[in-house]
Order: structure tokens, then sequence, then C-alpha cells
């Protein structure tokens, strides 16, 4: 039996998403929890939608799991709604929250089978830090352009080789990929980033939102975009925003 | 030279605002970062516009101090654009940061001048608990009737006794306020209660709030709050909301 979850976590407090020797990771945090709450009788393996770097908050992760052991599938197959209590018992110590958790048919993959993801990262955008939103969006003391901002993200639309936006360290061996919105609000002080795409290269987001704020500082020109992507070259397009303003929104199946 | 300034921390690191013995306040915090700027040749003494509770949060708590020291005085007259800096400097293992800082005329009282008050109350209403919002929104589960809540909230607006909706710790000698603005907002999850009013009884806002959630659970009528204005009796009224979810949005003069 498959199971579908949707997790919340505060990127802050973990190496990531992914489990790694000697470090505390979002995976293995999960899978333990949900290896207690089974007794230890099923060894629980979690495929995430998305390997969220150490920082990168979520508000909607999406993985699954299975369960094979026939008492256990037995058992919850008919108490599901109580699973996500359940989970949340084992991590109540972690910043880490179960929202949903239901049964998925058997070719359900919750990184292969996404239509869409989405993104969002906070500016925040005033000449003094904020103690209250510091861990929760990039501290941005110069005020930005938003509408030069707003210019540059329409180029971004579309089917691009992405080479000038992904990480040194990225191991896609196909850089392109389709950007199905950005979108550009300001609240006050903050200022949201929202971008959805099928799938997305290492550090993506992060670099298009380092690019965006060279630009709403005025030391890039909006249609430089257009040339960063068909130049593709990393070292012309903007630094690579902190993690901590990143939140993983959702996945569309 | 009388000093104003702006004040944000995060409530839930300080034992409230006011200095008292064995306890971490806001107040002295700042007093020793101030006394620290001036190499301890003044004796700081500073005085918040209001007294928020333990965990109750700032955006702009305003508050004044004076420099009797001459030399501190003509150093700092023409310096004062640097005062922000030099405070937050001391501050830097806190939770709490200066946003501005001016010379303001001896009458100025950061309490008694002021005119208006806002505070913010927020209310993450969704089933499950959010970990990125834990200490900075009230966590309600059961989904509120945001349209009962706006209806009851009219109530409030003009002058009232307000014994139904004060602490019993609350040691005003007169429980007469106005209130000057209820405003109830929605963004998906979180419900946002803004109330205005030129000064506050203690604990009325968290009772208010306490009493609204009441009425969104469909738990008391709207109208009730006529009757437990005129009533005056804070048994009748709803629980007082927990001070995390409330926030000092700052003062006008």
């Amino acid at each position: 039996m498959r199971i579908k979850i949707i997790i919340e976590y505060n990127g802050m407090t973990f190496f990531g998403w992914q489990k790694q020797d000697g470090v505390i990771s979002v995976q293995e945090t999960l899978e333990k929890a949900i290896a207690q709450v089974f007794n230890g009788k099923e060894k629980v393996e979690l495929f995430g939608a998305g390997r969220t770097d150490t920082g990168v908050h979520a508000l909607g992760q999406v993985a699954h799991f299975n369960i094979y052991t026939e008492v256990l599938v037995l058992r919850w197959q008919n108490e599901i709604g109580k699973l996500v209590k359940a989970i949340n018992y084992y991590l109540i110590n972690s910043e880490i929250i179960v929202l949903s958790a239901e049964v998925v048919s058997n070719d359900f993959h919750a990184r292969f089978s996404a239509r869409m993801r989405h993104y969002e990262y906070l500016i925040y955008n005033r000449k003094i830090q904020s103690v209250l939103m510091k861990d929760r969006a990039w501290h941005v003391p110069q005020k930005l352009d938003i509408q030069q901002m707003i210019k540059a993200s329409r180029h971004f639309i579309g089917t691009h080789n992405l080479n000038s936006f992904r990480s040194a360290r990225c191991n896609a061996n196909n850089p392109v990929r389709t950007i199905s919105m950005v979108n550009i609000q300001q609240y006050q002080e903050i200022i949201k980033i929202s971008i959805s795409s099928k799938s997305f290269l290492h550090n993506q987001v992060r670099i298009m939102v380092g690019t965006l704020k060279f630009i709403g500082e005025n030391k890039m020109d909006p249609d430089e975009i257009k040339a960063l992507l068909i130049e593709q070259d990393r070292t012309n397009a903007g630094p690579t925003a902190p993690p901590y303003g990143l939140y993983f929104k959702g996945v569309e199946y």
C-alpha cells in the first residue's frame, strides 16, 4: 500500500531534505517517526518531490512511502485518517509537521508524477533587518524597483536552457526547463516572488531571485535576462539568494 | 536631549516589556544596550508606549529616553543618524532591533503623548498546527466563521466601559476606552484582527480576540458583544487569547 503525505518544515533546523551520514535531514527524521508508528515492523523508505537544501523551508513538500507488511496494511488502510496524528506524535520535538496522508495507487511517485511544482521566495525590503523575519526572508536593505523586477520576470516564462541559472553542482543532464509562472507581489515591506514549473534545476529559484534582486537594485537591465538565457553562463547571472527566504509551496499531480 | 526610538522584538524571548528583578525584559535589555553606546556615562531610563506581556511581539513599540550628559548631547545631536546602528550593535544577541531614532522635544512622552495605538492579532486557522507559525500566531483548528466575527466586531467600535474585556490584574482606575477600529481580514489560512485605540486595558486585545474566536466557532452570538459591554462581567466573555499571536504594530502621536 502506497501512502502520500504532505509536509511542512522549518528548513533552518535541518541539513536539507536528503538523508546523509552524520547530519539531521528531514527525510531521515520523517522515516524514523513513521517507523515508530509501525513499531519498527516496516523499514520505511521515503521518496520526496523535491530535495530542498539546508535552510530551505517547505509549506507543502510531498513524499510517498510503501507499507509492505500485511498486518500494517490491514490496520492502516481503514484508519488512514489517524495516520497524520500518529506520525506527528513522534515529530513533536522536530520542526516538521505532517499536514495530510492518503492512500494512493502504486504508480503514484512523489517525484516523477509531479506535473507542477510551486516555490515562493520572500524578500524583506527595508533598511533595518527584522528579528521576527530573520530566518524566514532575505533582508535586502536597498529599496528595490519592483517594476523593473516584474519587467525582467516576464523573460523567464517559457522553455529555456537554464545553464545560467543553475548551480555548478547541479547534476541534471538536461538543463532545459519550462517556467510556467513568475509572479512578483509586494505586501508593505515584503516582496513575494512565486515561481512555478514542472521541475527545477539545482539552486534555480535562488539564482533567479538573486538576479531579480540585482535588477531591482538597478545593477542590471531587465532585458539582460534574455541575454543570460542565450549566453548560458552562470557567472553573468546574479548571486544565489540565501536559502531561508525560499519556501517549497506545493506540488500538483 | 530627548530621543524617541521605534523597536521590533520577538516577545517569546523576553519576560515582557517591563523591567523586573531576576528575569530578562525588553526594557532592561534595551537600557543596557543604550548605556553601552554611551560607555556607561549616562544612566539610561526608558519609557515605553505599551507594557507588552511575556510572549507579545512588537513591530513598532515606541520608547523615549533622555541624555543629560552634555558631552554626549554634543556628540549625538549631530550624529543621531548613527545611533540606530550603534544601539543595534549591542543588541546583536537579542531578538530586539531598533528601527529608528530621532531627537524629539522635551514634552514628548512615549506613553502619555500617544494619540492612537495599533495592535494586530494573528490566528492560524487550519486543522493541523504550523511549525513555521507556531510562535507567531494562535493555532485554531476549528474552521472559524469570519462573517460572524466581522458582525460581532462592529459592536466594539465606540466608547464603552470595558470591564468585561480586561484582566482581573488590570489596575487602570477608569475602564472606559474608545475603540476606533476593529478590522478582520483573511489571507488563506491566516486571520488578521487589527484593533486601534488611543489606549488599552490589560489583556484587552487578547480577551477581545478570544471572544471573537468563540463567536467564529458559533459558541456565542455576534450580538452578545452588546450584552457583554453592558453587563461588565469578565466571566461571560471568551477566553484570553495566547500572547504569541499578538503584535504591537505602532503608535501615532
